[in-house]
């Protein structure tokens, strides 16, 4: 493996490969691993899980880590192409990537959609721009419509839960303040597809997923005998449900105009997760969420207190997953 | 030791070990004690000498840290039990701190006083939710009326230079541009209790420590043989006084109320530590400070130059004192 | 070697034997040489290329590293001796430096030109404050007129680009929005006349370089057979010149006054480097620069994406240089 940038450039062995190491790792560390290995981390965007797992899965396998944040100690980079960068950004990305990645063994970059132009996110121009500029090998620590390293530690989690690979998934939209990213819906719904399951979006009108994220999905599902739908309809989306993945997302009707999204959303408070939700579900029916979760908003406290929440485990399977990344990468 | 959060949870002989751990640490290394060993660090405020005191010493045992601070690089972290989180704050400490405990193996977190509730902050309201959250070894960086690291290295320093167990310890409020927590203050009492010595706390009408914290010093000092008074007498204080010990605080009579406290400090301009202090002390008497200090506001230039002043080794003493205290909640 | 402050506290033998070191640990890694040890680092003023690099040459020679950036999770210091500490400014760099110095083995400083009293910065009044306050071996991360690694580095490309001893040094002022600092240029004509080049400085009216800077690089040309001058022609400057290095700074006619520099750089655009500069060069010249650099401002993107740029071999180079520099510090 030479760079981790989407569940989808790995055939489905792969990613059970990779889950299997994470799990041996989990069980029997292998704490020199990567000694002398360095890593190097790139946020464009906040993190919480994603730089504290990288950084102490890096740890636990011998391995040292650096941290940039553009805007944070350091200046912010340019992007674009032929800019004439007499304002406020100091260094272009062509310069500050490469030099960054010739410090380390394997970088991460972070760099989230950019919300305006929905073509653009959807054929990840800007995260395909840093993969020109790096040779080392890269991992995608989420970009504008995807975040492979989730969707492993999510496939890793149901498997662990014993969720069956033919259950029903329902991706479901819940309430945010404010537009958010496709990168985990996408990256989400792909990877329920590619595990075999029955995979339904659940989403109000306006926040219809675009097609190309939903044919990527059907030919996964095409691949591994799953299959993917999309409904209004919370009856049909719940009934039987085997997993409930609840996120937020922008509306992709008006992608990049604010006002209309929030007028819309304004109408959808009660895109809440509550218990009421599970009435015609599995009785075990699991609750999942990438986090950071709105409470209240997203999803009620009764639920992320209850038993059906398990996103301290998902968030906690980044690191094994990861590790099993950083293992293949970095000992080839 | 499962956790190190208040220097009381600790017997009198736990922490004369903890110390001669520290030095032990100090004339033998141990740069392998504790690798593979992963410290998550937690800053909801400002830290210069926590934070690096924390990562050299974690590395000079062998092990590894990742530093997380809400606001700067991640989201600002919600803390209100029940609340809708559809303002500007992204995750809840409920997801928050369980997942970075999750990522390490050991977990440190400083989060100062609210400051407008006396009773909630006494109580350390906040601090205790942490401590029901996170199930692995845990460290106070620094709470609402705690500071066990710095009460720690403070002990070993006063060791170090043979202040005697009976010394007499004036902890002294001195002037600062604004109120401060009541943290140090209530951990260094305690400690200089704990230790043996004959403690007057010296503050200006306003500014009595609460009884909370007076009570719990004055029953360490009933059980390590010392003593406990205060006084706003200067002279009373300062007569014989082996350590002077200088701290700010906020007025505890208008607890919360900026301005009333602000009214009230304008007039204590004289509460800065000058040699002219000294002249009924013990000739060998030491000033110590926690640091940050405020020159020329809470201690004058030529007391911090002059041969009075420990502070830096008090500072210092941080590193190894922590040191010994990631030995034993790691080394079980 | 106790210090790295200035490349001029070298003898040329020593610096030869530097980069001699750093292409042997290029080659022939030393991943547990410095196990155990700690470098600190403290950015008064933003990083990208420093922090990253030190942090990766120190964990591939086995060490560890703290980065702390006033005001960026801790406090601004304050710099001024004698100051009544009463505003923004919650410690002292008198406690803070020596403090951080406390917890390492080696300390790293970033403290860039205050910029308003030219004699106070070719003084480097504030750096030399720091070296007093720091008894470890003290690495100097850029001060008000010296960048000692980036020469080093830049040496270091050059021999590796076989770029000869003697060769045509051509360092040109470029255009920047705003007045930079003379830490960059003032190393790199001193770093150039010290290896024995033949050096012209090519800068417009009101850029002249200060005559201390003029004259130690010209005494460092003395010694090793080289020379120096300075031109606004550009014809004069480009021909025959086998390296052009350009590198934005504020008028010296006008230092500290933005308003008048400002005034005068704004008739200046033409002092972007494009390949029409290059008609009278060697053929093979090449273009050096010390990142970050506005793209199409001070270069144009046609020379950075173009056979003549060696930028990115420069920023690599700053790793095993540095490593290099530790290597020497800690291992005496």
């Amino acid at each position: 493996m030479k760079r981790f940038l989407d569940l989808a450039d790995l055939e489905r062995d792969a990613v059970l490969d990779l889950i299997g190491l994470a799990q041996r790792l989990e069980h029997k560390p292998e704490p020199q691993a990567l000694a002398g290995k360095i890593l190097g981390l790139v946020f464009f965007n906040p993190s919480l899980r994603t730089l504290s797992s990288f950084q102490a899965g890096m740890a636990r396998l011998g391995g040292s880590s650096f941290v940039i944040t553009p805007g944070q100690g350091t200046w912010q980079l340019e992007t674009r192409l032929g800019a004439v960068m007499d304002a406020d950004r100091a260094e272009h990305v062509r310069e500050g990537i490469p030099v960054l990645a010739s410090y380390c063994d394997a970088l991460g970059i972070r760099a989230f959609a950019d919300g305006k132009d929905l073509e653009a996110d959807l054929a990840e121009t800007q995260f395909n721009e840093f993969t020109r500029l790096v040779q080392k090998p890269l991992i995608n620590l989420e970009s504008a419509v995807n975040h492979p390293c989730q969707a492993l530690a999510d496939w890793k989690t149901m498997d662990e839960l014993h969720v069956p690979q033919r259950g029903k998934f329902v991706l479901s939209w819940v309430k945010h303040p404010r537009a958010l990213p496709l990168a985990v819906p996408a990256a989400t719904l792909h990877m329920a597809a590619m595990r075999g399951m029955e995979v339904v979006v659940h989403r109000p009108d306006g926040y219809a997923l675009p097609d190309a994220i939903m044919d990527k999905a059907r030919r996964a599902a095409a691949a591994s005998g799953g299959s993917v739908r999309e409904t209004e309809d919370r009856d049909d989306a719940m009934k039987g449900a085997t997993v409930l993945y609840a996120k937020e997302w922008g509306s992709t009707r008006h992608y990049g105009d604010a006002a209309a999204d929030a007028q819309l959303r304004a109408k959808l408070g009660h895109w809440m997760v509550e218990e009421s939700w599970f009435a015609k579900a599995d009785a075990d029916c699991k609750v999942m969420h990438c986090l950071p979760v709105r409470r209240n908003v997203a999803i009620a406290d009764h639920v992320l207190d209850g038993p059906r929440s398990v996103v301290l485990r998902e968030a906690y399977n980044r690191m094994p997953a990861q590790m099993a990344v950083l293992h293949r990468l970095l000992l080839a």
